[in-house]
């Protein structure tokens, strides 16, 4: 049994980014962003519709308040801000997931944030703080072994793993960071065979060529490359080929 | 029976502008701003908390996406940005008032959205949708007469008037334009006297001298002018010492 | 003779727009959005760098703060604010024209304001006061016969028309409204047959197939959707078979 | 010989902070904010004409684009955003300036990006790119010591450095870290003996009693705490009646 989650609704006003119709086709997860890093109000009620209509399940995509870097800039921001933060855009999330008829069902940090929290204690408690004034009982959908899972599992919150078939993993386990050489698996053929190694033996081939085992509950899938729509697609009809249930996780 | 309404929580970031803590003291009703015109997360985190600890009922005081001018500047925006954007600070806010112990009990327009939606109907219907989109029976807070609590009350939401003791009257009930001579009562011993004859008898005396009916079950009182505190203590004091009662409305 | 404009440099951080690069190759003018309805500062510097390397002559496309509009939103913004804002956006693209050996040459309203200033006189006023501040002897282009090309006139500003080949006009020469039937002109043949009307002999087809006088010394061109720069190409080839003479105004 | 400036212009639109007015009357220059942290267009004007009126020097104070942090948490921009956003702010500020009949004389790191270039070379090496994008010429006021300097001073633009009258220093010159005990001056007479010790002889008492020599043709004074300018106005006069001459550095 897996899931398959996608970063979408990251346009803002005039632009558009993520082919919203058609991943919701495919996926089992909506990471919709709301509002910090991208996603204007409309844009977040129009894909709420869709996720409820199709039966994905709707989760908090939140970030740093960062339009221009989308999101993708650390930042040291204080941990009663950041805390406040998380917790207004689940907030503003909630209100259209609900009107949909649905509700936000778990909670996944967004670029820079995302990648900070494998780390940085302080603020994967402040993120785990902003969860918990939104929603005592809400999942948080991040990395085997970060910080970000483990506060939130002491804070008894259900914690959520994903991996990334189309990411290169270190032989313990972490991600090969971009832009060194290979960090990407671009052949789509490597990318369907990698899905259905983690989905069914939760194992992946490290960077060395060794087999290593990685957690996983939910997949990553990408949608705003040329093609990414497309190759999500094989992944799931792959997955299912294999036997493989693909369900959401909450 | 007469309820006190205030803006609060208008500061942003490191930029104070509400004396949020001694406001708490007087009134009864908070609205509080959900980040588009002021207030951030952390402010509303704070201004919610406190107000659920004294028992002041908490209402979202939206308004147009407009930071640099205070949400002060009429703005044409289309009906289905405007519906969410309201919704979603209602959402905003929300996670705040429930972590407190409380809820959102209300909505408020801001500045020039609140002075639009006396007359513009397209973006008073907006607004209403906006509501029903978190809430389908939020009371809505406005002037009497306005295009808003006419809709408002046609979509089964309560339609809740409020009166401005500081404020000239026409002798048609509406309120002389700022900027006009007199628009703006600055004696505070009238002040006082205005209060209690709006919240005993329902009446004020217009511009022209002559008496005239408001319909009004708040007064707005305003918290962002020195001595305004002070003000604020003494019309409460002087309602309650005529016998009236000081209570929310929700 | 005649100038051909384009709006670019439209996107924001992650997410483009305009696709710029192409649009240099055919536009004798450039109109780079400044910041305020989209347009990031790296995004500034790379379209003046090509637009001076292809001799492109650069303009500041000012805008309402408006990016979750896209500046499509018309704003009452008070006279000082609006002259500032338009002064602050000159200031901020002159430094990258400069870097790259050029200048900023003239001014073009974008969108909302770009409609407001034809009849707005106020408005208008508050545009050419910006421009002022900024540069006392910069052209500003616009409608024939609108409000801010007669005020840039009276403050001794150089004022510059154009046309729109793609719109359709009113007998009496204004543009038909967009979301009106016809408003657009579809057809690329009928574009570029219009676009050398224009420029060869000032005249048009109104809505109503009456020829009318249009005087124009630019003609704005679109670049942001499927097939623009190709009708770009056409109309320049089109324009210099013709015998016309394309070339920009300052 | 000393200079004295001040951060001014720290408002945005409906809020305020700094005392404008009153400081300009003391300050030899002015650090005008520039709207990434704080400042609207509408105040850098107002700031840039009452600084030219009194023959106040206009410095760029340039910040993260931060409004709701205040530019006070750090963070991780790219190269080619900081230098292009530097730029942008310079540009911005050049306009009113010069429209006031001065220019833009230097350029200040603000707040967290100040504090990072003291040790972080990129984006020291990028602030600096983005004033040589503006002006190969300008000075740059910072600490001494400090990556921003070096960096400057190789690029060819004079740097200038500052001290702090009211924080503390360690043995190394290094300024004691808000938030460590001691860290901030808090005695006025103590502020005013160290300002005329630093300008007279270029030393200080280190936190740990030690006399140090600390290089500064400027002081950093504050103007955004009750009593700040009264202080400062303190400072200046004990300077000149110490024999030392307040004059701006450019």
């Amino acid at each position: 049994m897996i899931d398959l989650n996608a970063d979408l609704g990251e346009g803002f006003g005039r632009w558009q980014l993520t082919d919203d119709e058609r991943l919701l086709s495919v996926v089992t997860s909506a990471n919709v962003a709301c509002g910090f890093h991208a996603g204007d109000a409309a844009t977040m009620r129009r894909v709420c519709a869709l996720a409820a209509e199709r039966g994905v399940q709707i989760g908090a995509q939140v970030s740093y308040r960062d339009l221009a870097g989308f999101g993708r800039r650390s930042m040291d921001v204080p941990s009663a801000e950041l805390a406040a933060e998380v917790a207004y855009q689940i907030g503003a999330l909630e209100v259209f997931a609900r009107a949909a008829g649905s509700r936000v069902s778990y909670v996944k940090p967004h670029g820079a944030l995302y990648n900070r929290v494998v780390h940085d204690e302080r603020q994967a408690e402040a993120v785990v703080e902003g969860v918990l004034l939104a929603d005592a009982a809400l999942p948080v959908l991040g990395l085997p072994g970060s910080r970000l899972l483990e506060v939130a599992e002491k804070a008894g919150l259900p914690a959520v793993t994903e991996a990334f078939a189309d990411r290169a993993y270190t032989e313990e386990g972490t991600l090969v960071p971009r832009g060194e050489n290979g960090a990407v698996v671009t052949d789509p053929d490597v990318v369907v065979e990698r899905s259905v190694g983690l989905a069914r033996s939760g194992v992946v081939n490290a960077h060395s060529g060794r087999e290593i085992p990685v957690r996983a509950r939910s997949l990553c899938l990408h949608g705003d490359t040329p093609g990414a729509v497309d190759l999500a697609r094989r992944v799931r009809a792959a997955l299912q080929a294999a036997g493989v249930r693909v369900e959401a996780f909450a």
